[in-house]
């Protein structure tokens, strides 16, 4: 049965932030696939990827680069789909300025869905999200996902408040 | 019959930029509600528009807002919805970097799919490729704006080829 | 008896750095409570935080958050008290850059009283100023807290005309 | 009898700007006093100034300048009262980062509440905070004016709903 | 025969700011070739011309673009060709930051020599300096601009000290 | 007689800014030579001017440039005379950033007295100020000045504190 | 017989940066020199440098340096070889910016091929490519160095796609 | 006898980074005195340093601080002495920009002589350059160091030429 997410990256090196993506999606059962295409290095696989992504079943492709960042847009230029770009501050960035600027400031007509620097595992939740839309199973896993999250903020409050700072700092 | 998107903005003001976002998904045969909501003069209006969002229909909620914009994220906070997020350069907007990091670099858990600053119009295409990734009439559309971009270059590319940059230029 | 000054931060990870303004709070005499509100994973807990902060007696609240940092500009706009913001620089924030933006850069009607990047001790200090503007015995402590630190600043000035700078250099 | 807020600028160029603050303050019914000193050429003028403010009766001080401001932060350093910066954006700012940051990232001891860049208005709104916190005449007019916002914002999410957006657009 | 030096743009509207890089060719008498390639709106296009660019006698390429400019750095992915990426000011750029470092933050392995922002006069004499490395004929006039340049400034300095700055200005 | 100051720049484009220091410096009565030397289009003219500064009497060099400004600090490594830079803003500046950090950032060994963006007039005072320190004629005319520059500020205070703000806007 | 490249840095605490240019030119066949010239510390030998390379054989220049980084600028406006200017990061740089801007920035007349900030290994393939352009073997060479990268992208896509990505984390 | 320049920083804890001021001036034979003034927490002691700098015969002042850093400016509008200003980028500066833009960027008619961040030994450098022009034994002493700092890279420039560059970076 075909995935429902497209994850891709241009270097392996990118694994360890992108694979938050993965985990994030496995989490709130949303099936995906994940491999490296690199926009200046395989040009020619990048297209392929991209223009075979919606016949595959594909809803949404996942995308991140760092430096002067061109998957994900170029990806957006050859396919349909939405798709989500990740900002990775890797060594020679500026701070993440380079791959933040070259995702978002996209041109009229081809979109990118930006997240935050390094933002790999809200890229999966935003994924997870354009899937929950039109798919109650996954929009009630993620109504559940907030719920925790917000009863890990409510523990975090009560303990704060019962044992008073100095004590959960300590911990 | 429900609307597919929802396009809201924190002020009247915003409005010559964000029907841009309105124009877009008339064209491309997508339907939609566009209302005023504010996250701090509005919040409870905010709260009420985000937590009905799903139940009244919407696929996708587009935000925009400028300086501290906290629309989006707020929004995005309260539905599972996938929430698009407009940075808009308001007039003491520090050239517009307020209104990108407020709405870019949201914590893990709560994603705005962010989009180039003033980009109502992209919003609006990523708004569309996301209903199309379930409605093949919605992507059919898309395909067919893509195959539009695609003949203006290439019209614009003849004539400065036979016409010459001076002549172009003249025009 | 209740509280002057309310501490909030979006999670227990802002700790480390909020609880600098607990403790210049208590150093200057001036009654605190703190805990912790999140404004995206906990809407309902924060509206319900500021909507009541003043009812309970408080008279300032000092509110810390990173990155995309929406909690002190909500708080802002759900209560008429004045509202200190700390921005925190946060594992994944751009250089603090974000979290200065999305607090300062308010729109008209509401504003947050800003401080330094990671600047929760000022943040208690003006908080005790606002007590100390209607209160004479915070505001003679304020006085004695200046004296103090001139009276270092002086000694370590004492301190390296006596010695030279090579010896203080080598303390 | 005295005034509750002291307004001191840099420069008469900085009043078109300034304005703004003293306005809102008289629409609040908060006392001021408005004048003009500089930092860099009346420092004389400023120590009188910052240390008297508390003999002659002032809550609160709001100092805007522009470019490497230094007013907010001296007198800071000068008195015990709260003192809300306003950035200014001057003709030879780069972008008002200047004026932001010599402002805002004030040494541990010495803080000033800084607003958005040009944000008189929301100094003054800020100044009024101070005093509604200890004075419920105040912070009710603040509560009627937090309204008077919202039905604002209410009223032109009708006008947006009924005529429909082009027809806004045309007003 | 075939033209030296490709020059290429993403839009029409690229052209007032290109159209410098011809005319200098021209003055420097290199022969150059001048059209519209998108990346994002005509990517197999462009994937044409950086291919062939070579083959068909090309010894370098210009490329300008704004925004998230991914056209200089993929045309460089595509062929062995130096290419000189211009980064555009174009208007809702933020500075001209996002088409700067979109352009100049390359991975390792595919440079792109990127000039100044709208600094395609740059681009093309640096073509001519390529062409010159090979060929005195262009290498000698290029030497000749560059004492033309010097020829102006000492003929402005002669102007100013001998009419004095006061009549210089009024001129 | 030999001239005190030095005033060069690196195009007749900067004389409109550059023009504030020669006229700054008449009116405190320091003499300056005034001309366009280039450290790009004439670097031997540069080598020159600066490695014969001292000899010719100078006791300081005022040097504008804009974009990535070299003039400044090249000049500064040929001569022991203290080098003023101003940074300009000149049209394809990236807001001033480039020609301030041009100048500013110097390796150690070669300083340049760097004043703010377009501060030509600064830079002027500050030359007259290093003559000052070794004649108290200039010192005692500075002084004046500054009485001058506080008179001025006092002025307007009293104007806006007699008239009202209100009266002073409409002057 | 002379060398095809020039490479030269301001400081020998730049060699293990430019150091990157000399290997890959090496692995590309292209023949090269290497030394340390400053702009500010040795400009007579900048001169000399620049204004004998063309005669001696030399057919582009590589330049790096840090800060207020004047060396390719310089190098620029005393030769018509292109010049690559590589940005260095050094220990007090502002995060490379000023390195960047200096560079890049370059005025009218005289260009400077940048490339990414530390980005030597970049250079160097930049000059391989000028000669590349003239000299079929270098370019064959260039294109094998592609392929090189494309079949290293692809082995580790088969690689995350056979073990998966957490095997390929653990790695 | 009286101390020529004047040394003074904000806190002891940038004597680290200002000792840099008084090695370089020992070296270069100019006399010097150093010592702890605050703007913000000893602003009585910083008028008093200030406004007898003068009378006590320092020719010139050099003033270090951090973040928001008013003592550089402060005392310059004290004095009419050359005050050379240095950026220090303390712990919770945003990357030193709060400090160099708030010593920079001046207002007219108090200029501070900007350098580098963390600029101390310049600023010292600055100092003796200021002596030296009016001053020939210590122009000579500049002359020599400045001869040194061209030795030093003459010697290294014949270290990489003679052992390699793989040779050097063993070293």
């Amino acid at each position: 049965m075909s995935k429902q997410i497209g994850i891709i990256m241009g270097s392996k090196s990118d694994l360890p932030i992108m694979a938050e993506a993965a985990k994030i999606l496995e989490e709130l059962g949303v099936s995906y696939e994940l491999t490296i295409v690199s926009a200046h290095r395989t040009p020619m696989r990048m297209i392929e990827y991209a223009e075979n992504a919606r016949k595959r079943g594909l809803k949404a492709i996942i995308a991140g680069a760092g430096g002067a960042a061109h998957l994900p847009g170029m990806v957006a230029s050859l396919t349909t789909l939405p798709v989500i770009g990740v900002p990775i501050k890797s060594s020679n960035s500026i701070d993440g300025w380079d791959s933040i600027l070259s995702i978002l400031q996209m041109p009229g007509g081809i979109p990118v869905a930006t997240v935050a620097l390094n933002g790999a595992k809200n890229a999966g939740i935003l994924g997870a999200s354009i899937i929950g839309a039109f798919d109650a199973r996954v929009s009630e896993t993620l109504e559940a996902y907030k719920k925790d999250l917000k009863g890990k903020v409510e523990e975090s409050a009560r303990d704060v408040e019962t044992k008073g700072w100095r004590d959960t700092l300590d911990d």
